[in-house]
């Protein structure tokens, strides 16, 4: 079956150009002006439209176990939301609890996962260390299309990692030709700053930002990125939320060093007053970590974006209802860390960027698929419209609106942190593998359609 | 007549695919694998080499005159080196007289292009300003393809532009969609420093660069910089030679600012010791402003390619013979600034940069070509290897090597600046609009092949 | 006739201790615990309250000529407001027109400061260039106690210094051992931006601030900070105001360069908000420049104070009165630039320094009268509690509170940016040259009673 | 017995002035011009001499233990040195095992220091915790005069301090008013290159500094001033060597931060080439941590100290033999990492700082002993010379010149990093406690003279 989009300006990260779009199968075969389609073949028509390769959210948690439970978004209610925003390709994590066999949790998501809806591909989480660690991690690169290790500096007394696992793993990544990323919080410090609010009787919402101020960010970004210089790796820097790690990375960067970037969609949009609610529910649904910063920061993370020192844009999507939230009614430090976004983030981030003037459209495409695809090895597949490539494809109206709501969102959880928030800017239609999942506001996922996306290690160009 | 290139892996600046290249007349009609090709078509073997798309050379002086006479090199040796080093696009600058016409300047430098052997375009410089020239940067940029106005910080007392100037035409820039280049020096604290040495007696070229220290540098270009930010318009520094000025740059980039940086070939390869040799003839050659700088400077510069805060490498070819550069025997400021390389550029580059593991093959497109072509809005006509791209191409043989010298250039001006060092990567076939202008050795340069390539006036992509 | 100071604590800048503090005539003559006096002196209890050197203000403008008439305060009402706020010393500027002479000018202001009621000396103001202005530097320093000259980079087309003068000026400064100051804003920048908002019909107080943005200021100072490094003087920077132009002296100072930085009282404590304000008088009482920046800025400003890249406090004290304002009715470039503030200096700072605990008490007579001391050559007869010093002591009640407020305040102008401001901290008596001028809110300046305070030029220490 | 010491030109932090200085019993008792003295006092002629407050090192290891040996210098002959080189008081460190109590290692070191000849006091390290710690440094500061407490970075698997360490340490200090000190280097990373380099079998002295590149102690301080910042304590960085380091400490100074840094004499001086000798024992002698770099960090530690974002100089005296130094001779991480230096600090920091005009004599002063005396609070007892401080003086004659050399210095260890250096400004007499002690060439140390010098804990300068 064919599709042709018809009329449209195709938007790539390196420019805009007049063009068709003819896909077959599962990929995109012409792009050209004029282009002659079979008479069986859908038309979409674009005109007035931009044409655009889908989203890649690189940070994404569905089905995360928790506590007992899970995260509200499966992997097939959390990909139909982002085929409805536009976004068609996740990176989700594979987080194996302390001592647990890497390949065993390997397993486990790689199962949850195929229900999904849109394809996806997985970051898999060094969260402790032994031979059998070192091991896997070449089984994983070698035969299961992993090429990125996750590191958490946060989260003391759970999955922390510390610097030895760090300079092991760091190390480890390099000779398998993988990426080693990080979650940069100084977990030693927060966990001190949240005994002392808590012993202080602050308990509520808004001692969360309190116990993991800029500071403690930098730090770790600081840390991760002194560790990859030293031992010659490029590393990845995932939800950058303030100034101060920022300008850790955008010195690094100056000094050469490979060192990439990630903004959060919320981090780029909502500012820190919202963990001043009176309104438990409201604040503690905005917990997540690192948590939203003051304006100042939003500023700093859109000139990274721009500067070209922050390079992708995700959601760490991770959502949890009301109930859930609830478990830290008495304590901030245990309301689960979390929001949603998998929808929203092409939209907002076409308003507040494309629309103010901060980024080109190509721009945008690089910052919310084709940079990310690069980075992660799966470009030109993803990333890219151009012949050869998968046909997963966003048809964006530009003038098109939207209100953004919880009612009216595809994914769980009963919230939104952009509630309220009219974006001018759209998806119409998406293609994800070549069929049409969103049209004019109807979504058509279907479980199951999703693919796992084999990620490459990655070897000197020169090697060819 | 048709030309396929076989068997190589092709560069582009985002990605490296093994593929075909057939042309057609001065285009390039089809990228793949296993390409059919007409039986007349010349067939090039490219197997174990490089394909990629042809140096844009963004800043040379071709035919300039000077001081009642002109520079070594005319359009034609002058752009018939570039196509022997892979070079097959130069940017050159018109640079009128004070009270000199724009209009007049400009035609009498396109007189002078016509003998040129590769495609060639005009940046022109603002050396003076009255309503007049208001005015025909008007029609230059409406009717004459030029859309970058260029403005000398130095040189009191002839080409320098005060701030009145730089404030009224990066303005006019501005409105007419045109990108304002700078060579930042402060001209007042070179005129005094060089007053200052020619009175202490200190008059060889060992001078040269005490009268144009870094400091210099960095605050004219943090001068442009901070006008342009005021202003609203993107700013091209030209020839970046030092750190200071670099983190001039890398400052405002980091705020989001849009500011592009060059950096000559020279600049990354020679240092300043060349100033102190004893024979005159030798350190005179080398004289050229910003000078040559110390390897911490160097250093800098190639983490700059490499971080993304400079971003097109270019010669400011501008060769005199010893004859011409004696005329400062007796006092360095009046050794006519200039030296050669636009033969040499991309060798050095790849040799310095990709051997050496500091730049990527697509890294090394990027800098060499693609990104002189996007900020000067010739893309995708240059800089690409793609379907409707000219046939502009290098094939690139890594293997091959090359000992600079100046007795085997095909330059003027009898000096190689780079002379005795011994690359190792080299074109082996330079196709130029679909021509073969250089292969295994042999140059087929034809005098008046040249085209002049009309660069159109930026518009936001939005306007589509 | 004696004056004893008992039971305070005394605050010099490198340190604090318990000490009596005796002056006889205009000197301080013991320092001590339990010091014996005469009979006849006079006692000031100062149990409970630190006594420091009196304050310093290194920019003022008393009785400057401006449009015809003058500033709203004259040299005693000036002084005197001074007095009653702690500030003993006062240093203002001659500002010859352009084509003055400078011995012409600087007499002038000598007779005007006659009637002063405390001591002044005066920076001279570099508004022209010739050999005249060359030579009557030399007089200035050598006969009449001058060491420091000031240079507007903004007021073009008035007394705006170009880079020529900046050159010459700095250099003559060096070989006479005088530091150079510069107001930084690129005055060409100014000039267009203002004339853009009055063509846009944007005349009111509120394109004040529009038309000088940081970018302006920053610019400046970070060309005299290159001019002095180039030519190997010091220089201060008068009221820096933003974080940008704090970043330029920081970048400077980092590098080993003698910058200093002086920060304006007004500028540390109001924010840019006062110019929104529909009404034009409030609005255009705050006109000054550099204008007051967003709170962002101020907290850069207090950081540069505590970490040592700002090293004075200054008022830029320069009234008019709401007639004289009125001038800019219709049109903001018009509106006399200038606020008062000297009365209020110390205690604002006091109270937002230390009592905030950003500052120390040392560190606060480091930044309001020791390090002025240093940079301006007085130390240690000014701005130290030590035998051999000037009796000019201010008795310090940290517990004293006081709402600032135009109808108590002692200077003229009938306004007061810090208007409604309850401070706590405030000074109980002051002495100047050993009288007392202001004790427990009653003020007993006398005009005349100032005195012309030579400051000699530098030379090395190791001369000696 | 008094000493009165005529005609030279007394310097202080503040300013240099011609006067007398009057000692009695073991205090100055009079400053001044023109002094009377007791016919019986001693006259030492200072005449075409500075007189300073004697050298204060805040930095150094006398006699101590070593894998089963003890330093070359012990407290006598480590003190007697400094005596020789003008330093009147060390600081020292008490350094517990693991496990070892704090009050016991407190008490051998006191006992290892009774027979000083020099004034002496120490900080403690916290090379462990548990409640005893915490316990045992209130005990310290209360009722021992200890403020200060040191915490290793490096030495994995040794003495190393982790986070929670540092946390819970610095905390203590808060609350206690005392400073904590860190020496900044990654252990984790300093072992892993140190495996990785002898696996290769590089384990010659050469890979010494390769185990411990810039970036491994730039992390450090970045994280223990991140550590500061979030717990609201200052910090002092020991033995900065690195330009990043140093930047670490700049940025956060520029922030507001209590941050100070120390740099060494040897880091100041001598440069990374003493890592390439053939001669084991040459290269050996040079070991120390951070190691010696190269010479643009040297230039950086300059303009740390000429712009006050370092602020003490110190040498990290650890004095081994070549004996002891052998024991590294097939593995360069069992060197004994040490070097001396306490005699000669003051020399090379006049010669290479106010004989080059990047420090004036009142800066010396700030670098060499009054800077340490406040950060660690006995100034004004120490490191002014004023009435009522400690009579511990140095005359120094700055036209003397001196070849420093092993076989004429007075410490132990056989070696000298500064051998065959000729510094100009050398000390002609020091007067420690009112007591000469060295007087033209002359050393009269008494073992057992020198004085615990109790240093109290901080409380706020309000709080008098």
């Amino acid at each position: 079956m064919s599709i042709i989009i018809r009329g449209g300006t195709v938007v790539n990260a390196d420019r805009a150009f007049k063009a068709d779009v003819l896909c077959f199968g599962d990929k995109i075969v012409a792009v050209g002006e004029n282009l002659d389609a079979p008479a069986s073949a859908t038309v979409i028509d674009a005109s007035g439209q931009y044409v655009m390769p889908g989203g890649i959210d690189p940070h994404t948690h569905m089905n995360l176990p928790f506590m007992g439970t899970v995260t509200a978004d499966d992997f097939f209610t959390g990909t139909a939301a982002g085929l409805a925003g536009g976004t068609t390709t996740i990176i989700d994590f594979v987080i194996p609890s302390p001592q647990q066999s890497l390949m065993e949790a390997y397993h486990q998501w790689r199962g949850w996962a195929q229900k999904a809806a849109g394809d996806y591909t997985f970051h898999v989480a060094i969260t402790w260390w032994d031979e059998s660690v070192h091991r896997d991690m070449g089984t994983l690169v070698r035969d299961h299309g992993v090429n990125s290790f996750k590191h958490f500096m946060a989260y003391k007394n759970a999955i922390m990692a510390d610097d030895e696992t760090l300079v092991k793993s760091f190390r480890r990544c390099l000779e398998l030709g993988a990426i080693p990323t990080v979650h940069a919080e100084n977990g030693e410090l927060v966990y001190q700053l949240q005994q002392d609010l808590i012993r202080q009787g602050l308990t509520g919402p808004s001692s969360h930002p309190l116990s993991r101020p800029p500071a403690v960010e930098a730090e770790a970004a600081n840390r991760a990125i002194a560790i990859a210089d030293v031992l010659h790796t490029p590393v990845y820097i995932v939800h950058v939320s303030c100034q101060e790690s920022l300008e850790a990375i955008t010195r690094a960067r100056a000094n050469g060093q490979r060192v990439y970037g990630e903004a959060l969609a919320g981090h780029l949009i909502i500012d820190d007053s919202v963990y001043q609610s009176e309104d438990f529910e409201f604040a503690a649904a905005h917990v997540m970590s690192p948590p939203f910063r003051s304006k100042q920061h939003q500023a700093a993370l859109w000139h990274g974006l721009q500067g070209g020192n922050l390079h992708t844009t995700a959601t760490d999507h991770c959502t949890f209802c009301a109930e859930q939230k609830a478990a830290g009614k008495n304590d901030f430090s245990k309301i689960p860390n979390g929001c949603g976004g998998v929808e929203d983030r092409m939209a907002v981030i076409w308003d507040a960027g494309v629309n103010t003037g901060r980024l080109t459209p190509s721009e945008f495409v690089k910052v919310t698929s084709a940079n990310a695809a690069q980075i992660f090895n799966i470009y030109p597949r993803k990333g890219l419209i151009a012949v050869g490539s998968d046909a997963d494809i966003v048809v964006w109206d530009p003038q098109g609106t939207r209100t953004i709501s919880a009612k009216t969102q595809h994914n769980k959880g009963g919230f939104n942190v952009f509630e309220g928030r009219t974006v001018k800017g759209i998806p119409s239609t998406t293609l994800a593998a070549g069929k049409i999942v969103w049209h004019q506001g109807e979504l058509r996922a279907v479980e199951g359609a999703g693919r796992h996306i084999d990620r490459p290690a990655f070897k000197p160009v020169t090697a060819t």
